[in-house]
């Protein structure tokens, strides 16, 4: 899916929301987990079903899947094969590693699997990102500033005048690239997103860190909003274990609509209509 | 594999040596691509059992087996029940993310794997380190000044009178993790090695870069040695693609052999011996 198909499915929906898989077996509902072959798949397919018309995007995070093991990594594959290209995809994976390593990650994620995007950590330097930035319609997603509280650690170490996250964006951000690169931005620090859009006025931004987390949409898009919407935002763990019994699909679907009804209301506000 | 024995290990073969197992279908010999059943698996077979002797870790980097798909992980899997506590293994998955992500990849590496021990990048922060800390038997590693000329863009920034580097290795190298805590530095820059003694005398290095890369084994021992050996140098295309024909293996043995006779000589020079 590229940079325009994307706007259009945004305004389409009027909604920027990205739904995460993060499906961990011992969390799903009794009933799917003790009866289905594949319960995470099952419960996946019941979450997209639920979803699907209040979400632009859905992220598997790929530990969730890695930690069942190879039966974990088929239940991913026929996740993504069921979205079959209805909506935009991440692989949450934070992959980073020197030239020929990277291009088979890029192999990988964007071929064997059919991702859009993956999530890519930058330590390493460029050179680690320039083999996925071959696959011209893949999506490379850089993390910046993230929204666990380590971020202070490291990312928000100043060097002369910018944190380490600003060196990220500056290298990353160029305006070829934005059809190309997102960023990872926590919802948990807002007040950087201004910050942020000096450096990064037109690359859409993923948002994680939204509800469990404890961030605010509305603080988000403050500052985060561009005139393309430019932000995705992802909420995990309040969607998909909404609910716990056999209703959880439509527990899901009702918070799915909930945040998609604050994001039309933003969209409008900010005059980002289809 | 412990601290006392993985330095009992070095000290009873003489050498430091990791095998990375960067198994590439395109590269194996054709007599095995052609006819196994498994021919990831059967390659790792014949490099492991050619080469035990000479070295004392195995390094599988699991961007050539997601490459392939379940069928690769499936392989990865068998090549570490193979090698069934036999050496010292390391995923070089560069994972890093958040704590309740971090504790599914330490599940994943350390439990359904069975790995001692997994390449982890640092930028999120100490707090995504810190869930693989708690599995006490089993290792972190680190990375803190990589090999690839991207090294350059963040590693090496200056924050006051450090590296990035250095802060990372500050943050992670205390008295009490150096039993639990590698840090990956490259080969090709063995200048900066006495820079990471300095802040980390105890701590394993994993150390890529030799053959391929251009990193020399003494100038990385001068300054990397400590009176454990604290070294383990990695070399991948160099063994595993030593040959191309029916004599792979004796190829990839005669290569490990040759490097583990250079450690030899260094450590009865530097006076480690068993």
């Amino acid at each position: 899916m590229n940079y325009q198909q994307l706007v259009g499915e945004i305004k389409r929906k009027q909604s920027f929301l990205c739904v995460g898989l993060d499906t961990d077996l011992k969390k799903i509902p009794p009933h799917i987990r003790e009866k289905a072959d594949d319960p995470v798949f099952e419960f996946n397919k019941a979450i997209i079903d639920a979803t699907l018309d209040y979400a632009i995007a859905y992220k598997p995070n790929l530990a969730f899947y890695e930690a069942l093991g190879v039966e974990g990594l088929k239940s991913l594959e026929k996740t993504i094969q069921y979205i079959n290209s209805r909506a935009f995809t991440i692989a949450d994976a934070k992959r980073g590693d020197i030239g020929n390593t990277a291009e088979m990650y890029a192999h990988a994620f964007y071929n064997q699997y059919g991702f859009d995007s993956i999530t890519l950590s930058p330590y390493m330097g460029a050179d680690t990102v320039e083999p996925f930035l071959k696959h011209k319609d893949k999506w490379s997603i850089i993390l910046a500033l993230t929204s666990n509280p380590g971020a202070d650690d490291f990312e928000m170490l100043k060097i002369d005048e910018d944190y380490l996250f600003e060196k990220i964006l500056k290298t990353f951000s160029t305006a070829a690239t934005s059809q190309q690169v997102m960023f990872v931005v926590g919802a948990t620090r807002p007040q950087y997103f201004e910050i942020v859009r000096k450096h990064a006025p037109d690359n859409f931004l993923l948002v994680p860190g939204i509800g469990a987390q404890g961030g605010s949409l509305e603080e988000v898009c403050r500052y985060g909003l561009n005139s393309n919407t430019g932000l995705i935002v992802n909420s995990s763990r309040q969607i998909i274990y909404a609910g716990s019994g056999t209703d959880f699909d439509e527990k899901a679907a009702s918070q799915a609509k909930q945040i998609q009804q604050q994001m039309k209301q933003i969209l409008v506000e900010f005059k980002i209509t289809g």
